[in-house]
């Protein structure tokens, strides 16, 4: 028998896009570095409410540099990730149009920032339906993982294929419908899954999820806990995967493994 | 007529650990990369004050992570970090303290979260003398690089060695010419050069530097600024050297490259 594989807990959410990155190179690497990964989904607004952290982009610098730094690390990491329009004008676009509206009053720099940021706040829970955001859609996945864990890798995809890559809603049902079906679920099973999420089952296991990240000491998303040689050990973000790699033992081959390149 | 070298801006804080880190990698690789690497001391608080940004190691989560993160980044990156004990016992045991002391009295998880940074930004100030913190020491490196260029980087590593190596002051006068000493300078240039911090030309030359760095998007430091094929790059972070690598169209090797190692 040989040795047991290293186990990864990947907890994300489909609202981050630095999820995604991470989510991708774990998916690539999990054979090559023979590692069991257990996808984890999670939701990001219990983590920041619990840590007491806020989203990176309502300081509108920080806005400003995860907008083009991301489109660098699509080209890097191959993954098609788009900046939502929306979304960033919201967070964004419109704080700077507020600043510009001030005129000829006096506000200092920073009552302006704390005024941006509060603005941008309630236009993210606008925006994003009442603080739900991504609450529907990670319950949906929630419930994927219980029934069918084999689809959770697709129907997690194609949900940031909507939201990530092509602007489209994910937190009416048949946006969920269609992203399930999309991944290759059948519009019955994908209906099932859809009843599952205002169980308290479902509700119960994601809450579970997202405090248990909490517990490894999350302040964001994504979260990834390498259980090595009787060690834990818990990395945040997506840039840490050459770090995890030296951790394993295992080599780092880039966002895109060569062997990968070669399949692609 | 080769084409002409790349230019890389860093722009650093001493007070910042990941500046280190992406000052040492940066250093290793200047000449693997045939690029021309301009280091620019700056001061950390002007950006933070300038952007609205805080301190990550204020919110207590992150704090933690970041000391645990550092402990084995050091390995990795071969860069002997070491967290200053006191600076972290300030900025969040302290702060865990306070949170105990408030009993059985019934305080909300964000209230708590609100109270211990608004303490821990106290004690930072309190702990870094005035908010000066690295003020006499990036004050000092801004005269090196005046007036002795290509002792810039040797000074900037012991002033690291110091602060986040040693556990020692970087603050009084005696403290940086200790290590303007230790990186070879003689006592009288030392001398020269501590003479200047307080003259209009060091003071105005460190505030524009960072003003720079405020116009290229910086919102925290290390800031690394690429200047290739006519394109201007802003990457923050020591977690972008691999991005960097794809900017350039040349290989990374992980942060100590091989040719490195071999001479090490």
């Amino acid at each position: 028998m040989g040795p047991l594989p290293r186990t990864l807990e990947l907890f994300y959410d489909v609202l981050s896009p630095y999820s995604w990155l991470c989510f991708e190179v774990l998916c690539r690497y999990q054979k090559i570095w023979n590692v069991k990964l257990q996808l984890q989904p999670t939701l990001i607004a219990g983590i920041m409410k619990d840590s007491g952290n806020k989203p990176p982009a309502l300081l509108p610098r920080k806005g400003q540099y995860l907008k083009s730094e991301l489109s660098l690390l699509k080209h890097h990491f191959q993954v098609p990730i788009k900046f939502p329009k929306d979304f960033f004008s919201v967070i964004i676009d419109k704080g700077e149009e507020n600043r510009m509206h001030v005129g000829n009053q006096v506000e200092s720099r920073a009552a302006r920032n704390q005024r941006a940021r509060k603005e941008g706040l309630s236009r993210l829970r606008e925006a994003t339906g009442s603080e739900q955001g991504s609450l529907s859609a990670m319950r949906f996945l929630t419930a994927v993982n219980m029934e069918t864990p084999e689809m959770l890798e697709k129907v997690s995809r194609e949900l940031w294929m909507r939201v990530w890559s092509r602007d489209e809603d994910i937190s009416e049902p048949q946006s969920i419908l269609a992203a399930a079906e999309k991944a290759g679920l059948s519009a019955e099973q994908a209906q099932g899954l859809l009843g599952m999420i205002s169980t308290a089952e479902v509700k119960k296991r994601l809450m579970e999820v997202t405090e248990v990240a909490c517990k490894y000491g999350a302040f964001g998303l994504p979260v990834t806990v390498a259980h090595v040689d009787g060690q834990t050990h818990m990395l945040f973000g997506s840039d840490r995967m050459e770090l995890l790699a030296y951790l394993l033992g295992e080599k780092w081959m880039g966002p895109v493994p060569p062997a990968l390149n070669a399949r692609l």
